[in-house]
This record gives C-alpha cells, structure tokens and sequence, in this order.
C-alpha cells in the first residue's frame, strides 16, 4: 500500500467537547472571543488534550524548477529559485525572518534547481531532476518522480515532531502548474483562475493564460489527483501534498498558506477527504486563482491581508493568532475561579 | 489652552519615504507583503525612524460604571464591572492572558464603580463617580467630570514611554452610551447601530433601541464632540478619548480595537482631525454599529475574527501582525545583499 492509501487519524472528539465546555466557563461573554474560540476547540481535538499548544512550529519550504519557464511564463528569471534557496539558508528571506520572530524550525527540501546549489545550512538535498518536464507540452513528472516528491513531503513531516505544521514553496514559475492543476480540479475556465503570480502585466498574463490552456488541452480530461500532479505536476507541489497527507496520518495540525499550498491541500483532501479535518488555513491570498480553490475547501481563511509572496509566510504571519487563542483558552479564569457574575440570560 | 487643544504632531516623511524606498529592495516582490509593507512604512513615519520597533507595547483599561444600567440594557448585572477590575488585576481576564503573551504592560484606571473596589495591584483609581448619571434621562455627566476623564486618558498614555499604545475598555452598559454617541456623531437612526452588546436578545436590543432613542431626544441637535461626551458619555469612553488625542499629541502610535474604542477614536478625530495620522484599527467587531463608524475613519482595521469582547482584547490579537511587519521591514535582505535577480519588468 502506497503511502498516500494509509487510514487519516481521526479527532479526539472529547477533547473537543471537553475544550468546547471549557469556553464556556471562561470570563466573557460566551462567543465574544469569536473564531479564536472556535481555533482552540479545533486544536484540541487534532491534538487530543483540552488545552492545545503550539510551542513547537516547524516550517518546511520545498523548492523545485518548473521545465514551463521556457515559455516566459514569470517576472522572474529561473536561476532566482536556487537564489532565494541561499537567501533562505542566510536568514534574509521573508520565511527566515518570520520563523525566527516565532521561534519555529525551518528546514528547506530542494526538489531540483536549474543552477546546482552547493551544500547549505538547514536545505536537505533531494533531487529528482534538474526541474520538471515542461508541462505545456509533455507530462511534468513521471510516476516514479511523483512517488519521490510525495515521498520527500512525508519525510519532511516525519523528521521531529511539531504541534503545528507548515509547509512553504518556492519555484520561479510555478503558479502556472498551481493554476493548470487547480483549473483541471475545479472543471473552470483557465481564464477564471489565471492572475500575475510574482508580478507579471496583462499581456504577461493573458500568454500564461494560453500556456496553461494548451497544457490542459495535451493533458485531457482525466480529473484522478495523482495522474494530475504527473501531468501538470511542479515536484513542490506534490511534495506539499504528501505532507498534508502525512499530516493528517500522523495527527499534526497543518497550517496551510496561500494559493500554491491550498491547491495542494485540495488535491491532498481528493485523495482522502479526512485530511480537511487536518487543516486550517492562513490567509486569502491576493493571486486570484485562490477563491475559487478555496471555496472547495471546508474553513476559511483567517487573515485577509493581501499577501501574495508564498514561502508559507502567510502561514506563518498567522501563527500567533493560534497560540493567542491556545493561551486565552488555558490561561483565562472561569466565572467561578474569578467569582465573576454570570449573564442573566 | 485645555489638553485637548494641544496641536497634533506631525507625522515623519522622511522617514516614511526610506521605509518605502527600503520595501522596494527587499527579497520579495514588490508589494507581495501587501498590507504589511503598508504598515511597516507607516509605523517609520510615526516613529521618525526608517525601521520601527514595537517591543514596549502599553495597554490601559478605562473602567466605569454607567447609570443608564438601571434602565435594562445588558445581559449582565452591574457588579460585574468591579468583579472583572479584580480579574484584570489578578491576571484571569482575556486581556490579561494577552498581556502576558504580547509581553506588553497593562495597567487599570478605574473611574468609578457602583460596588466600591479595594486597593488592588496595577488598579489606578481614579474615582470620578460611583457611575455616570442616566443618560436617559439626564446629562451623563458635568463638564468638571468630563475634564476629570480626559485628564485621567491623558495620564495612562504620559504614564511611562511606550511604542505602541493600546485603549481598553470595561463597563456593564456602555454599548448603550457608545451607540448614543455615534447615532448623534454620525447622524444615524439608532436602528441602524444598536446591537446585542455582550448578549441581549432581540426584545432587550429592541429596549435599548428605545432607551437610546429617549436620551437623544433629551440631548436635542449638538454634534460638538465635548458636548456629545458630556450629554452621552461614559466615563471610560470619555477618558479613551483623551488619551488618543494624547497619543497623536506625543507622537505615539495607536491601536484602537473594537466599537467603543473605535467610537472614542472617532471622537477624538472630530475635535482635531490629524488625530488620525496617528491611529491604527486593529479588527472588525461583531457589534452591529461598528460598520458605521468604522465608515466615517480613513483606514481599515487588519483582523476580522468576529471578536465582540472589549478590554482591547482585539487590539492585543492584532500586535503580533504588527511586530512581524517590523521584523520583515528590518530583517529581511536586499537584493543586494543576498545576490539574488530583480525582476524582469
């Protein structure tokens, strides 16, 4: 049995009820303290105990070249992939930052770069190829590449335990495979979902519109998640969607960042539909693909700041309203500890 | 000159101007940030520096008793404005628990209270009356009270130096002086703004509809803000007010939370209008009225977590956001510096 076919783990519902309770006992109005009440609840019952924590955060950033860059679908040139992955390992890039503001691990997974990195502090080497098959006109991967991509996101999860999981991703180019997979998924026109990824014009955008169609077009109408990630693939994205998957195997909450990692969490949730139970996501992202691939998903995102970087910084920027809600759930007294008098009604 | 008078600083665009230039060449795209690059370049204008700090974050409660309570307009009884006094000093309340986490220093100013309070540690009392007067049927409270409250706002912000100053709020019934006031401050029909406050059902928010509607009737036309306070008032809205006027006075940073406190902002804004250079709104309340005052304010708040609980609790929410934006804008590399391609466009 193939990885990705393993039982789901399921919620520890009394710890829910027992953190559900518990909310209501606290000095407020019952509800007052919104979705933060309704996150604690949450993460109890990933976490099977009454009060949740999230000290240990760990951050994962798989990276990979997209074979599609050749048809000038980014702003960016490919070599800034293994550029930014020195930039991640240096501590300057928005991730580095973030995670050592939260006190989190971050490890990077290099999937295959078209400039070869050199040994870097803190990126584990697992190179399938130097970048994926252009997609536009071949599959992106073969089955046994999908199998070391799916196999690396598992590993990434299983290498030290956290209470909360993140997973990033870097590729220059690589909102062009997110957009095919997510348009093939979701049976919607390329032109509802297509938008400027890193920065590109209109005419930037309506040429990767085209890429994308013709991609689609080669590829046909088989809608099986696997099969999808082979043919429209980027190796980042199924990385991310076997760490999902692993995550929601082995009981680790997964705090999911924007378009890229949430179109992984869907193809992860078409696999097995109790990884949703697993996930809670970060932010709206600004790229207009995420609506859509969103609105297939069953929570909504908790912050709307008009991100739209990847790296899983938008996960990240949300962490500390999970453990605010985690302290405000452990930490405040009831109505009877404070001897303060409850509502009328 | 009274306090109130004292001109508004002026914001630092030089300062303004580095911190967005300094956006520009971070790794990233520019703009990807979205409303953190905003934030980091205001917080620089306000601290007169190209990267801000916010490590000493300062929160201050006003709690006050309200007479209109006799008329029936909340869910709790009024003892429950003293009894949560001893919970924020004996660190059980949500603002408490916020406090620790944020590592921010929080202080209590009591202006008056129906059930007298002992001494109590981090409880600044500042006793202006056992409660306002019911503002249904009379003046909420003289003008000497009303300067008694702005002076006590003033003292909490001139207290001790901080980065960022954060208004709270505590007092069974004061949705009810709040939605007076911006009902009167903004012209519109009470039915357009009164909400459940900390859980009235539909009949008790019918009620107070009609409470509110007899006070403004009593009160006539004015729409001068030191009238409305003192006809509508509030001790602890009152003294809200002055200390963001006291905010913008010293060039400190605000960051207002929810309904009241947005309301009190709003107050402040109408008698010196470059108050508002000098506030930041942290999340949109559950509370109906909120909506329209938000409305009349020039910038949107950051969080959206249907929080309806006061004490600042959804400003201290907000405070990691703003110290990631600061760390981002400080932290991350340049181009430059880490060697990595700009874009192409």
């Amino acid at each position: 049995m193939s990885g990705w076919q393993q039982a789901v783990k399921s919620l520890d519902l009394a710890a829910e009820a027992a953190a559900r309770a518990r909310q209501q006992q606290l000095t407020k109005p019952a509800g007052a303290l919104g979705t933060l009440e309704s996150l604690a609840i949450r993460l109890a019952g990933m976490q099977g105990r009454e009060c949740p924590r999230l000290e240990r955060v760990r951050i994962a950033i798989f990276a990979a070249d997209q074979g599609v860059a050749a048809e000038g679908v980014s702003a960016y040139p490919q070599a800034v992939t293994a550029e930014m992955i020195r930039n991640f390992a240096r501590g300057g890039a928005a991730i580095s930052v973030a995670a050592r503001q939260l006190d989190a691990e971050l490890s990077v997974w290099n999937l295959g770069t078209v400039v070869a990195l050199e040994p870097l502090p803190g990126v584990h080497s697992r190179i399938i190829a130097p970048q994926s098959a252009n997609l536009a006109r071949q599959p992106a991967m073969t089955a046994e590449q999908l199998q070391q991509a799916l196999d690396t996101g598992r590993e990434a999860v299983l290498q030290a335990p956290a209470e909360l999981f993140i997973g990033g991703e870097m590729g220059i180019g690589n909102t062009t495979p997110a957009t095919a997979l997510a348009a093939a998924l979701l049976q919607q026109p390329v032109s509802a979902l297509v938008g400027p990824g890193t920065g590109l014009d209109a005419d930037g955008v309506a040429h990767k519109c085209r890429v994308i169609e013709q991609a689609l077009a080669r590829h046909g109408d088989a809608r099986e998640p696997l099969a999808l990630l082979a043919s429209l693939g980027g190796f980042e994205i199924a990385a991310l969607t076997g760490a999902y998957l692993s995550c929601a195997q082995l009981g680790i909450p997964a705090l999911v960042d924007g378009f890229i990692c949430t179109l992984a969490a869907l193809l992860a949730c078409r696999l097995q539909p109790g990884v949703a139970d697993w996930l809670l996501f970060a932010h709206h992202s600004a790229e207009p693909g995420y609506r859509l691939v969103r609105a297939a998903l069953p929570s909504a995102p908790l912050l709307d700041l008009g991100l739209r970087l990847g790296e899983g910084s938008g996960a990240a920027v949300a962490v500390p309203l999970l453990r605010m809600a985690c302290a405000l759930h452990a930490e405040m007294a009831t109505f009877a500890e404070a001897r303060v008098s409850e509502s009328s009604t």
